[in-house]
């Protein structure tokens, strides 16, 4: 069989406080075309469907829409599982119904031990969960390890194998060897300890969600799909897509999605960058990420680059970088003086003046209990 | 046909701080019962399925099994709009399927114009709703009475009349004649207008949520069901259940539900109520909301009464009243030791001695700039 596979929709998630419906509208449109095209038979959405246990009743009436279009409209049958972004509890809302047009939505680890049967593949759909949920689910109380937890899961999944047929993994989680990107939350990633690549062998393919990158994970048959959309300035020179799986013959295909909005990286000084030469190639609806190499302050800065770029969703200096001793212990040593000359350099590239240094000095000497002169 | 009417679940309330999970469990339970043994066949939900816009998880885990429960396990048609407490969006998540089922769920304006056919009879389910949905609606935006809004939608469902059929309206609103319970927040009922009752002669039947008590309406064939669950002390005396319905020929009947755990009235002296003979014959697991016929003070009351009533949810006396002056501007003009003195004699049945009325007026003048003596 064919299938379709995606993760990380994230609906309801903002850019730097833009909002990213159309953006995301935009790819799920594509992802549906695609579906179509490629006739696939099921399509897979491995976890964060929404960006939040808590979504808003915009993105809520964004992700039904979306199913529906793709379920009842399109029939094509959905594979989905809850990420660590959803709640598990009010996403599995209707699931008893859902089965009937082949959405099958599985929120929790026991539901993931009895296969979904498609002619001649067998899903596993393994949601994200926490380590208690294992423990009560195996009754175990020692279990305090992802790893382990895992392994005891695919031994339970493979007594159910149909040798006639293929096994294919959908899961999220963190899988060893990804890298990520700043758009999964630390503590998420942190949370889940890695889990070794080499005890996923006993799947033909493994449809994982989590990190937003496709190129998170090197592996001829365990895959991110990455996210639709891009969701940060770290993500911007990464390419988006989804994967064509067939099961037999393996063969996967990444088929890229444009970006309606895309975020771009400018570098440049101040003066290029309000010349017409750089801003008239823009799109005006695109993210902007700006690195200024400037060294001189430049009053009022985010403002004027917005009349020539309205959605700068960062702006940083390629010098901002000040030199902090070594040992953290040795800035306390510092002469207070020193240390604000030292940065006030690195900020400007010139010294402070004699005016400017008298002024640090009588505001120090204030907070440190002396009068104001 | 033969249905069940119920409204006002309130999955996810409380009373008084206090959960209602199980009282708000047994009484479905017994709804569910007496859907079976009186073979109806539909069960109607009049709104305020869920207590909050965004309720708990355990709400929503509570209802969707109640839902799963009725629907799919004893396989009763549900005919349900979304009340003023629920969010339409959210609730609305799933409606697609849920038709297939014959659980009919109405959250818009527009789904109300389409009725539910059955044999004998046509449900036509109007959601509550805010004038602004049915300004959009009717692209009118001099709508601004509910009443005028509803005669609309009524002709507009007359429209749809099959004649060789039964009518009934399923609705959300503050039919007029009625009185309210403290149960119901008050800016809801003042949001929505009172509607006249007799602008629904047209239907055979009008099945009403909103209102909590059974009696708030007395009509032959307009009645709120009433919540099933007993949700403030207000409710005390009155008596939750269903209405069974037939059609053809029109008949119904009010089937009580029995309270897991009641609310009490208790009035009495508190050597009364601390006495084996009143608090022996009292269920532990009862609420208990206690108006105290004593004037004394009573040092750490509540608690030296719950180790007798262990659920108090209101304590009250009878005498406190502090007479206040009609006029609100008097308060002002009063001596605030005289207002003081009234105050603490309502309070405790006694004078201010010669000490008391020192600390007072020590106080006061403290207070009002002057030196603590």
């Amino acid at each position: 069989m064919r299938f379709l596979h995606t993760a990380d929709w994230h609906i309801g998630r903002k850019l730097y406080g833009y909002e990213l419906i159309r953006e995301q509208e935009d790819a799920f449109a594509q992802i549906s075309r695609i579906a179509v095209q490629e006739k696939v038979d099921a399509v897979v959405v491995a976890g964060d469907l929404y960006d939040r246990a808590l979504p808003s009743e915009d993105a809520v009436k964004q992700l039904n829409k979306m199913i529906v279009e793709l379920n009842l409209k399109l029939k094509k049958p959905i594979l989905a599982i809850s990420g660590n972004h959803d709640s598990a509890v009010r996403l599995n809302t209707g699931h008893e119904w859902f089965k009937e047009t082949q959405y099958f939505l599985n929120t929790t680890v026991e539901e993931a031990m009895t296969p979904i049967e498609f002619p001649d593949t067998q899903f596993f759909l393994l949601p994200y969960f926490q380590l208690f949920q294992a423990r009560n689910f195996f009754e175990d109380e020692s279990l305090n390890d992802l790893t382990t937890v895992i392994e005891k899961i695919i031994c339970q999944m493979k007594k159910r194998f149909n040798s006639e047929k293929k096994h294919v993994l959908v899961a999220h989680f963190f899988a060893a060897g990804s890298t990520k990107t700043e758009s999964e939350t630390k503590i998420e990633v942190g949370g889940l300890n890695a889990v070794p690549v080499d005890i996923l062998d006993d799947f033909d393919y493994v449809a994982l969600g989590h990190l937003h990158d496709v190129n998170a994970l090197h592996n001829p048959k365990v895959k991110y799909s990455g996210s639709p959309v891009k969701f940060s300035v770290s993500e911007a020179k990464t390419t988006k897509g989804v994967w064509i799986v067939d099961t037999e013959p393996f063969q996967i295909e990444f088929v890229p999605l444009k970006p309606l909005n895309d975020i771009i990286l400018l570098e440049d000084n101040y003066e290029n960058l309000i010349s017409p030469r750089i801003y008239t190639g823009m799109k005006e609806s695109d993210f902007v990420a700006i690195t200024l190499k400037d060294n001189a302050v430049i009053p009022n800065v985010m403002n004027n680059l917005r009349e020539f770029y309205p959605k700068i969703i960062s702006l940083t200096r390629k010098n901002q970088v000040l030199e902090i001793p070594k040992d953290e212990a040795d800035v306390f040593e510092l002469d207070p003086m020193k240390l604000l000359g030292s940065f006030f350099e690195d900020m400007t590239g010139e010294k402070m003046t004699k005016l400017q240094e008298k002024w640090a000095t009588d505001s120090l000497e204030y907070v440190n209990g002396g009068e104001m002169k």
